[in-house]
């Protein structure tokens, strides 16, 4: 697939904002006749296969509301931007998600949402969790943000926002994928963590700007959570939960599903051991977490050496890179001031880099990695 | 194999004095030659094949020192008795040990050891539990005795005891297995607790009369409590726990090795993680140990009509049998009235009757069950 051009863009944009995620009816026009297409038919009633009188008249209802020209420009001047399949960006892993694909992404954030989810981990699980869950999937993202791998979650309370806390502290880069507008601070109580996830990492959201989320939402944004990852792991569940969602569109995909076990007398840990029992890897620590992702063979090449080349990196991680001495091992502090950017965008950036294969870190200073001198 | 003889009890008896328990040199001489033959080869010098002189000459200094007959008739007088390979109440499925089988069983109680042992499930863990893995185990052993499981253990302060407990506080049999010999109390702060499951159950021990527990003689225990039973439930244990050990010993013998998860910032709970990983079956309530060791084929059917002739019942138990009313449901006060025994005793025989399947209990009420009328 090549980048898409400015009429495929726009229309895909367009699109975002009328079909609801995970519409495998609406993905397969997309894959049959195009995004352009589809617009067009929506936009003369032109009705396309297997759509129902009233659901059609609901399409073209939000296709007519929808302003695309508008919504990329106001994303662009928030420093957003709208991926399509067949960016360089695109995370190729979505394709597996077949006509449930998204229609695009909205994406705010510097990194590279495709080198960030190269080796990344889901945690997630419930919103109202215990002491117990918050502890563990904060320990759980600050362990896998330490070893190179990037947090996906959502921005939930509880444990979503536990994880993302673990990652940000040292200094790890993570992906909330939203079930609203990359725009839209949801929880409102998660503001300020949003921001910080947008600054050190990535927003992700299907839904166009200033949507707003709603249950079914919810859950379908759980399978890109699912598929941008190489595993899911739920800390905590009741056997309800929208985090099993997560867990089963892991297993679906062929990524690892993961669970935390608990004290069998808490709720919260039920759903979970359902999961361990129907054969999910039970993981104690991250180190267990990072053993079982590390198994998903072709899926997950350690990178010995670099996983791309140089001129394909963000140019703000490649000042970072270009900054590092050939052959010493340095501070943040010291790129830092060598490359001209504060220490914690440096931090993110050296964490993007080490998961790329890049650079090494041992205790606490960084050093290119023997493959990419 | 036929009930065994005066000679061969007094020489098995005289053995289980001498070798040390799962002594598989000595199970072999036992199986080559016999117990008999054994006592005179001991007592005539005459070392049998693989003894190093110096094992030999220890093994030849515990023989000439054990008196068989007055540990037989001061068993008796206790209300104990010594159980060879092929009485009627020696529990087959210590066979599968092979050489390291019990030379014989010292036994205390009224119950038999072979109907207890039928549908009999192992619940063990650490001495020095937490409050979490006393309550588990305590949840198992009544869970267990009201669904008419026997639950089988140690003596141990901790995991054991609390499950002995459960079991006993429902009116269910239990069954501890000793690593001393059955007129020991040990340790010391169960010895009412050993007294009640003498009573309401059985004691059992390999070792002979008055012989005191070892840390070799505990980790060997193990494999008998695994043989005995079905599956073997670990409720709590450190990573370089004993009960790992009778877990593995469950798993060699063809027995369902089960864990109940715990927090994994627990340290007492990591061993049973590990056998979780190992393919353990994760059990959270007595419901998921029942389905799970009822799935153990062959081993465990469910009694559709009564295993065993009448006849073969212990008098007390066909007693409580007898006095059930043809075609009525009966409260364990009313049995004890009709069969002249207190409500406690009434209840263990109904218990026992239940795992034969002579009778069952609805609501709190015993009747015959359609196969044994």
């Amino acid at each position: 697939m090549t980048r898409a051009d400015d009429e495929e863009r726009l229309a895909r944009a367009a699109l975002s904002r009328t079909l609801e995620p995970g519409d495998e009816l609406g993905g397969g026009w997309l894959e049959s006749h195009g995004a352009v297409a589809t617009v067009r038919a929506l936009a003369e009633d032109r009705p396309l296969p297997g759509a129902d009188p009233q659901r059609w008249a609901g399409l073209r209802l939000r296709a007519a509301a929808a302003r695309p020209g508008e919504d990329l420009a106001r994303a662009a001047e928030a420093g957003g931007r709208f991926l399509c399949p067949g960016d360089a960006e695109w995370p190729g892993q979505l394709d597996d998600l077949g006509p449930a694909r998204p229609v695009g992404l909205w994406v705010r954030g510097t990194a590279s949402l495709r080198l960030a989810a190269l080796r990344s981990v889901a945690v997630v699980g419930a919103r109202a969790c215990t002491e117990y869950g918050a502890h563990m999937a904060s320990v759980l993202g600050a362990g896998l943000a330490e070893r190179g791998w990037t947090v996906v979650s959502g921005a939930a309370y509880g444990v979503d926002g536990a994880a993302h806390r673990g990652a940000l502290a040292v200094g790890g880069a993570t992906v909330a994928v939203l079930a609203c507008g990359v725009d839209v601070a949801y929880p409102p109580g998660h503001r300020e963590l949003i921001a910080r996830v947008a600054e050190q990492g990535l927003l992700v959201a299907e839904l166009a700007p200033g949507d707003h989320p709603t249950r079914p939402r919810f859950l379908l944004r759980n399978r890109v959570i699912a598929a941008l990852t190489r595993g899911t792991v739920v800390v905590e569940a009741e056997t309800r939960s929208g985090s099993l969602v997560t867990a089963r569109w892991a297993t679906r995909l062929g990524r690892q599903p993961m669970g935390v076990p608990g004290p069998v007398t808490s709720g919260l840990s039920a759903g979970v051991h359902r999961m361990l029992r129907d054969g999910a890897g039970l993981v104690t620590d991250p180190a267990d977490v990072v053993e079982l992702v590390g198994r998903m063979g072709e899926l997950a090449p350690e990178p010995a050496t670099p996983v791309l080349p140089r001129d394909l990196l963000h140019p703000d991680t490649a000042r970072v890179l270009e900054a590092l001495p050939a052959r010493r091992a340095v501070t943040v502090d010291w790129l830092a001031r060598a490359s001209g950017t504060p220490p914690e965008p440096v931090r993110a950036r050296l964490h993007e880099l080490r998961a790329l294969g890049f650079v090494d870190c041992v205790r606490g200073h960084w050093q290119l990695s023997a493959g990419s001198h």
